[in-house]
């Protein structure tokens, strides 16, 4: 039997027929369309996906179920996107408009919590029974996964690691909260103290690489610059770090899960970065030896979690 | 069918014989004596427990199960009490030593999730199908109850709420991490609060109301004062207020219970406190409508919760 994944996002929508193991048959996408209205992207969806099943011979009576990843708060119990910062609809009701291309369950959920889901089934937290997947971009994405089901909490909104405070009337965030987590530990938080730290000091490499032009700083710039030897560089990251390590206790200490997976484009600085996250984790978190520990380890599943989470939902 | 419920705590033991919605047929307590060894204390939990029984005239063939609470970090599925702060045991295991005295199952969790339980079966959280309940004493405990179980993570250990930093590089916590929730919301960063406003205010009504000896500020000493309309105790009692918010928003975006019982000490304060509180939390909230909103709620189990919710750990 097969899987449809369906992973909706703000820019581009991925489809893929995926197998129980995560092997993906076939896949596919076609551009959103931010500007285009609801009832164009859901018809879009469903004759892509029917095509797709049809090319790949496999026959949509061997369609299992369909799974769909959205970019924001679902309500999976109804099938409704209830709300998406990136689209501009509102309950909208996916399941039963696509009800009318299949004739097997269909499944939604958050993309992050879909992308956890790949993990724990497929990826690093295989065999697992409590997980946690952080995707560190742009923002700061998270899913946790308990015996095989996605948490979500009662609302499905469940849980925003990024809009976690973890500095009291620090720096701004896009949420409008003061100092969370995602202002200092994503890759736009990174951009920012790097810009900080490059302004402060005209005499760094990482001034030196973008040309003395701020807006050239991209989240590689400072490990860049740190790799060359460079002071200033050297302080962004171990301010970084140190950011990045008192999100990830507080969520050790909160979740306990037996896993906690980080990906994300910033975790390709493997252990470059995580060796020092590590050691102040380690020496931090609440609860030590005898008491189990924790292990963090790097996400595997990469640009398919999405496709690979949201075909999970029906297993 | 009745369950015995046994809530250990570094000061007492109260043990108690509890029915399936929560009453209290009969309950009763000794003193754990600190310096006691554990084969002393488990010997009177038995032996003490089997009196109770005896004297209720329940009869042992009517008591389902047994239920364990414990002020540290337990194994579930081992019975064990793997490791207390106010204990000086590790590794201490409950069930098999008290299978001598029961022939019925015996179930150990942590204090604050059987607490937690105990709201979510029988107080403010019941027929919620995820809740939270934090405890705001002298630290700050916690339990997260989904469908019924608490959720402890895959050691047991979760959820710690109060060592989650909100205030990176901030006052030291008695956990060695710096700027800890419990170092601010909890009666103890209540009363280091006021006495750092007392002092810095020699002219102000907390300043008076201990007649100037700081020792004798407790929990409630800025809450009178600001009462009385002291101008220092509304700033002691305005940050408190924002920190004890920055918490709590940060928990509804992690977990999202449907409900979120506020207990301890500091809950007594009620709507005085609660009210300003709210008013941060639903304006920082990260998921706002049309996403449902979690309700913040007073527990109600108050001081039988530890021996009711162990009871319930057997339902």
């Amino acid at each position: 039997m097969y899987y449809l994944g369906i992973d909706v996002g703000g820019m581009s929508v991925k489809v893929g027929i995926v197998d129980e193991k995560g092997n993906i048959l076939l896949k596919d996408k076609f551009e959103t369309g931010r500007d285009r209205s609801y009832e164009e992207i859901i018809r879009d969806i469903g004759e892509f996906s029917v095509k797709m099943i049809e090319k790949s011979g496999v026959g949509m009576e061997n369609i299992k179920s369909v799974g769909i990843g959205i970019p924001g708060t679902p309500d999976c119990k109804n099938g409704l996107l209830v709300y998406a910062n990136n689209l501009s609809f509102r309950n909208a009701p996916f399941r039963a408009d696509l009800k009318k291309y299949f004739d097997c369950p269909i499944y939604i959920d958050n993309d992050a919590n879909v992308a956890a889901l790949a993990e724990a089934v497929a990826g690093v937290c295989k065999g697992v029974s409590v997980s946690m997947t952080i995707t560190l971009g742009t923002g700061i994405g998270s899913g946790l996964v308990i015996d095989g089901k996605i948490f979500g909490g009662f609302n499905y909104a469940a849980p925003e690691i990024g809009h976690m405070v973890i500095v009291q009337d620090g720096y701004p965030c896009t949420c409008g909260r003061y100092g969370c987590w995602e202002a200092y530990a994503s890759a736009t938080g990174l951009i920012r103290m790097t810009r900080e730290y490059a302004q402060r000091f005209p005499d760094s490499e990482i001034h030196r690489i973008c040309g003395g032009d701020l807006s050239k700083v991209d989240a590689r710039t400072a490990f860049k610059a740190k790799r060359a030897g460079d002071f200033a560089a050297k302080l962004v990251i171990q301010d970084f770090t140190k950011y990045l390590a008192t999100g990830i206790v507080n969520l050790i200490n909160l979740f306990q899960p037996e896993v906690l997976a980080v990906g994300g484009g910033l975790s390709h600085e493997g252990d470059y970065l995580m060796d020092d996250v590590k050691k102040i984790v380690y020496s931090e978190i609440y609860s030590k030896d005898p008491v189990p520990q924790c292990r963090i380890e790097y996400a595997k599943m990469g640009n398919d979690a999405g496709i690979v989470g949201a075909a999970f939902l029906g297993l």
